[in-house]
């Protein structure tokens, strides 16, 4: 293997052009889902100028996270839509091909393709998948599992634990929510099968855990015992603004700590990893239309880079690529905006809902206007406004007192789906030669599903190789084959219907 | 003078890393004003799909024109608001300083800022601006002029021609529209100083043209006489779609005539040339939400891009950098929109109004039916409809018709005005030692202020000297200096009201 040489180029600041310079060890790939260019312009104004830089009235903004290491944009499409949901494009940049919405890791005809995450596996890396949405949503489910339909998420689960791929267990580092796809309906989870995936998992060697004190108790010396499986949460992890950090970890802590681990894991290893990290509810703030969210989604995904852009930074053989999936919620803001109004954000409207559903008193408009509104930060309502809140479903009440706290702080959203919109790549390796080589073969403006093969090229790996490997016993693993043109078709329509759930 | 050293690098195939090697002799700045991401995104998608490339419901698109030259992403603010207007922008970019909007190469005091053409002027360089808008426009007018106001266009033409700039004319080919601001208004002009500038401007040695026969008369093998005035239309030049072409030329001719006139006026010469090229109506189009404008103005952009990208290609010792001022309209193309949909319009709402305000007969619905309508391209109307547009105001009309195409076309406008996304910077020079000198010293994520700086920078130019030279005899040319308060309030509250007249 030749991915030696570039610590040695690097130690020696001698300038070596040859392709072989330029392989890593290690790849992080990170995937702000939903992520588009006024999410970051929106939170680099409100960090700004909410920590003392300028003001509304004197912007004196400064670059925040990712601003440091923009490469180039990246197009986005699914084959059979312009505008592609998560499935569409996590195939595309985990495995390198167009594909329909709500695919899996499988091809327009339904035949499997291998990961980035899979073929780093079977060259003897060590893998993560590292999430905040479910385990088995879309964006790590592109990674492990191959499925026609999104929207089977217990038999994602399945795959991606190594129950029933057919390799069995390719990744070492699961992290995220989605606990329910994990267990039985009999031990509050929602499998029909009766298995217990934690069960088999921990049998098989997994270290398994539920919440952050788990989280912690496991690690030593900052890292965790491999295989791991942390599952905090039943669905979706909270939203960063509403996350009880005794309960839940941060996807910062999640990223540090499955980082290290992996360092330690293959530091005596001539074979890397390959981890792929998702600040996965950027999304959802914006299928929700959720201003304050979606801002602090968004600073958490900087501080993630950050930190990641730094260990990098330390650590040359490590290439670092970044872009999310597709935009979401045509977010503009448009003169007169205020990001400061978000400082009075207090909580997401998911969460707001939950307190308003779970209400058992007799007075919603009391607790409209004592408990919900200034957790919104919503000052400008009527009297008339909460009796028709009170009055309405708590979906509808909660969309429009969003719909109403965005207009206060002036920005816009066009839908509650994805919009076709180019989205930003960033990347970053120690190294102008390295820097150099990352600019000339990923940099620029670059399809989504030409993103594996870069990192295919500099973990000197194979994704044809790896998928015909896939294939090599059957594909019968990829269940439901004769449905595909009606999965292909309920894909498009819920993609349509802008559901996240 | 180093600059000599980069063909001479290139043609020995040396890698070369002094910073020496890296300057040009020429370079081409080029602005889409308004333009924004999905501006690019749809064009592309339209552009493809229109010729083949897939279709909306199995799309292929392609990359386009200058989606081959991304080098990174801008910032723009005003130094009074979070989103600027072409004023503050374009200061920032020809001067390299933010400021407020509405001011026109002066500083927040008022004070004048050089511009880098004139700071190339002063150096011994040929200068052009290349325009599609009033030529005393904000742009334009900021290179090349020193006013507190943008809407001081007959000073900004006084200026810019160089009839009372301090060093009188300092550019070499003025080309755009705007030939009212330099007519008096006995002559059908809007200056109340009976200055006939066309005819100061004649006497001091420039030729003229008017229209495109002037304009191509006055060519010999393609090159305009130096100096050179093309004041091709009294406002604005008309939009692409609309336009005559035996009556004006494209901004592809005009950029192609000049360049072409500034390689052959410094071919001997040791100093080479500075121009600014601007598409300035994609902006107009996205101040009137007017879909099929938009796509127009900026599908031409890329044809100048693409054009100039080639010529670039066989010149290395020039340089080519563009970037938009601001986004403008806040477009989104949710999921579901349809760029086809754009191949029925014919013409611009701004030429239907006119088509609209000079009917003589008695049948409005009538015209709005047979005439309008079609050529919008909106199929989906009512004619309750057609009575309501009848009996509304031409404009309202107008936006309630345009408003209804866009839907069509699934494209959502949010604003009338400007918004604060970043846009895209391109930037291209022959020569992969050069490419990467440009990626490090001025690609990746910029403040728009930092701009001018590389130009300075690669063509040996210094706009703190040439800012001092343009003060050395006092700065009186700048008037009203005591008005700057009122001016700067007056300057956004006009950009929260969205004019572009």
């Amino acid at each position: 293997m030749l991915f030696r040489s570039l610590s040695i180029a690097i130690a020696s600041g001698a300038l070596v052009h040859s392709a072989a310079a330029v392989k890593a060890k290690n790849f992080i790939y990170v995937v702000p889902d939903g992520y588009g260019v006024p999410s970051q312009v929106f939170a680099r104004d409100f960090y700004s100028i909410t920590n003392g830089q300028g003001t509304v009235a004197r912007p004196d903004t400064a670059a925040l996270g990712v601003d440091s290491i923009v490469i180039g944009t990246v197009k986005t499409q699914a084959s059979d839509n312009l505008v592609t949901d998560s499935a569409a494009s996590g195939t595309a940049f985990a495995c390198g091909i167009p594909t329909y919405n709500g695919a899996i890791a499988v091809n327009d005809d339904g035949e499997p393709v291998a990961s980035i995450l899979e073929a780093a596996h079977l060259d003897g890396f060590k893998t993560g998948l590292v999430v905040t949405s479910r385990i088995t949503h879309a964006t790590p489910a592109v990674y492990a599992a191959h499925v026609l339909d999104r929207d089977s998420e217990n038999e994602i689960a399945g795959h991606q634990v190594g129950y029933n791929h057919p390799w069995g267990s390719v990744v070492d580092i699961l992290i995220g929510g989605g606990r329910q796809h994990y267990l039985p309906s009999s031990e509050g989870g929602s499998r029909t099968d009766s298995v217990n995936l934690v069960n088999w998992a921990i049998e098989k060697g997994f270290t398994y855990a539920a919440d952050k004190p788990d989280f912690l108790d496991v690690q030593e010396n900052g890292t965790l015992p491999l295989p791991f499986l942390g599952l905090f949460a039943n669905s979706h992890m909270d939203y960063e603004i509403d996350r009880n950090i005794e309960e839940q970890p941060s996807l910062l802590e999640t990223t540090k700590a499955s980082i290290e681990t992996l360092v330690k894991a293959t530091s005596d290893s001539e074979k890397g990893y390959f981890i792929m990290i998702e600040a996965s509810r950027i999304d959802h703030a914006g299928h929700s239309n959720d201003i304050t969210s979606h801002l602090h989604e968004t600073l958490m995904y900087n501080e993630v880079m950050l930190y990641l852009k730094e260990f990098v930074e330390a650590h040359p053989d490590t290439q670092l690529l970044s872009a999310a999936d597709h935009e979401c919620g045509g977010l503009t803001t448009p003169d007169g905006y205020d990001p400061t109004v978000l400082a009075r954000g207090q909580h997401s409207g998911e969460y707001l809902a939950k307190v308003i559903s779970s209400y058992e008193g007799d007075d919603l408009a009391g607790l409209l206007r004592d408990t919900i509104l200034p957790a919104v930060g919503l000052q400008g309502y009527t009297e008339s406004d909460i009796q028709n809140w009170a009055s309405a479903s708590v979906s509808d009440a909660g969309s429009s007192i969003l719909a109403k706290f965005a207009a206060e702080a002036g920005v816009n959203w066009s839908t509650g789906g994805h919009t076709s919109a180019d989205i930003m790549l960033y990347g970053y390796v120690h190294g102008q030669e390295n820097l150099n080589y990352m600019r000339d073969n990923i940099g620029g403006f670059r399809d989504n599903s030409e993103l594996p093969g870069y990192v295919a090229k500099v973990l000197g790996l194979s994704l044809e190789d790896a998928t015909a490997k896939l294939r090599s016993n059957g594909t019968s693993f990829v269940q439901k084959r004769h449905l595909l043109r009606e999965i292909k078709k309920r894909a498009n329509s819920i993609a349509r219907a802008h559901s996240h759930e």
